[in-house]
């Protein structure tokens, strides 16, 4: 079972904090890009939808907003699910308490499967990526993102000054997967760090194509409006994926 | 056109002292699963394949040894070019040079494609991945080895101790491709940075599905026998690559 950091009360509230908690996708700096491998509004209007780690509902209002026939949200966090019912009105969205390392969804029951920042907490990809491919229509999309393994690898993950004094981001342990604790918002928050390799050989053993990999950074202009994000081009922070259910 | 450091005296004199020069692929600690994308010696049986950036052609020999139909081992550097040709009494296995930022091929005139540690010397993926896109028949691979992006980014690629002592490989410029100028074997040698992303990108742009990618780093015996390489799964050194044709 995934650690439900998300419950936990100080966690909670400085997750609350964030600009995405608060103000959603559109303080996310990678939605462009995950919307654009979602397809865009396209990719959903009319489709059945599912959000694994849906958090406070954001992408699920969003795809119903932008059409979608049906969306349900999934998450582990009672405090989330609360906050997604209260802020949702739309009618296509429903949501439901599951814990994503025992996903259990009805077969072929979906057009689009999005997961957004959420994998990094599982335990088993090899229980999680099956049982997203079953409940798939073939031809069904799965886009999600994670942290960057480069981002979760190093035993002390920040920045350093290097030997000309440029910030560089110092990895190790790269190819020891296994479980990162940091004390990112509280302490003692449990991440599993998994290679590129292990995301790409998981999925297309569950079944899936790989159609893009993004390996995210913030653009040209995100960097011009919030000059503070340049680093984030030095290591990318997050990689984006998008799959097909053969 | 590509660098041509090969035919640089001192790095000639320098490259051919290296273990993988002077013993071949069993010196090459990826060799094995580089062999194993390639479909071990299987893959390659009655195949027609093409080596390109073949050097002292190891893999030649290996492919024609292995029962490969035909073998066209392709260089730019005319000095390994003639020590392939010298050690090769092999029938199967023909030799060419070419500039591969120009490469021309015969359509549809191969099964196998097949690059290591070559790539990340080339200007333009986008004239060599559909070359030979265009050179494999359908459903024909295409598998190669480049530089990890991890191992190319840096502006000091050398590992320095972390606060606790522990070596840390120091990640800046992730994001930013382009050329990378090192002194390794000689001065001044070009390499082309590029991401994962730009690898996997460029591959389905040119119409290849990917069938594997492997961030390669020294197993657990690997490491018994050679503990110096323990730092190697700190930051992976090599990305294997295997692609087919649509």
């Amino acid at each position: 079972m995934a650690q439900n950091i998300y419950d936990d009360p100080e966690f909670f509230q400085a997750y609350c904090g964030l600009p995405r908690s608060a103000r959603g996708l559109d303080a996310a700096p990678e939605w462009p890009a995950l919307r654009a491998l979602v397809g865009e509004a396209a990719g959903v209007a009319g489709r059945r939808v599912v959000d694994l780690g849906c958090g406070f509902g954001w992408f699920c209002r969003w795809a119903a907003d932008a059409g979608a026939a049906e969306v349900l949200g999934i998450d582990l966090s009672r405090k989330m699910l609360a906050a997604a019912e209260a802020a949702t009105s739309e009618p296509a969205v429903r949501y439901e308490r599951q814990d994503l390392d025992a996903l259990r969804l009805p077969t072929g029951a979906f057009d689009l499967a999005y997961s957004s920042l959420t994998l990094h907490y599982l335990a088993d990809l090899d229980h999680f990526f099956p049982s997203v491919h079953e409940a798939l229509v073939a031809g069904g999309s799965f886009v999600c993102s994670v942290e960057h393994p480069i981002y979760t690898a190093p035993s002390a993950p920040a920045f350093v000054a290097g030997a000309d004094g440029r910030a560089t981001w110092p990895v190790d342990r790269y190819l020891d997967e296994g479980p990162r604790v940091t004390d990112w918002l509280a302490p003692g928050v449990v991440k599993q760090h998994r290679t590129i390799t292990t995301y790409v050989r998981a999925l297309r053993r569950a079944g899936f194509e790989l159609i893009d990999l993004d390996e995210w950074g913030p653009t040209a202009d995100q960097v011009a409006a919030t000059p503070e994000w340049a680093v984030e081009r030095d290591r990318p922070p997050f990689l984006l994926i998008a799959a097909r259910r053969r």
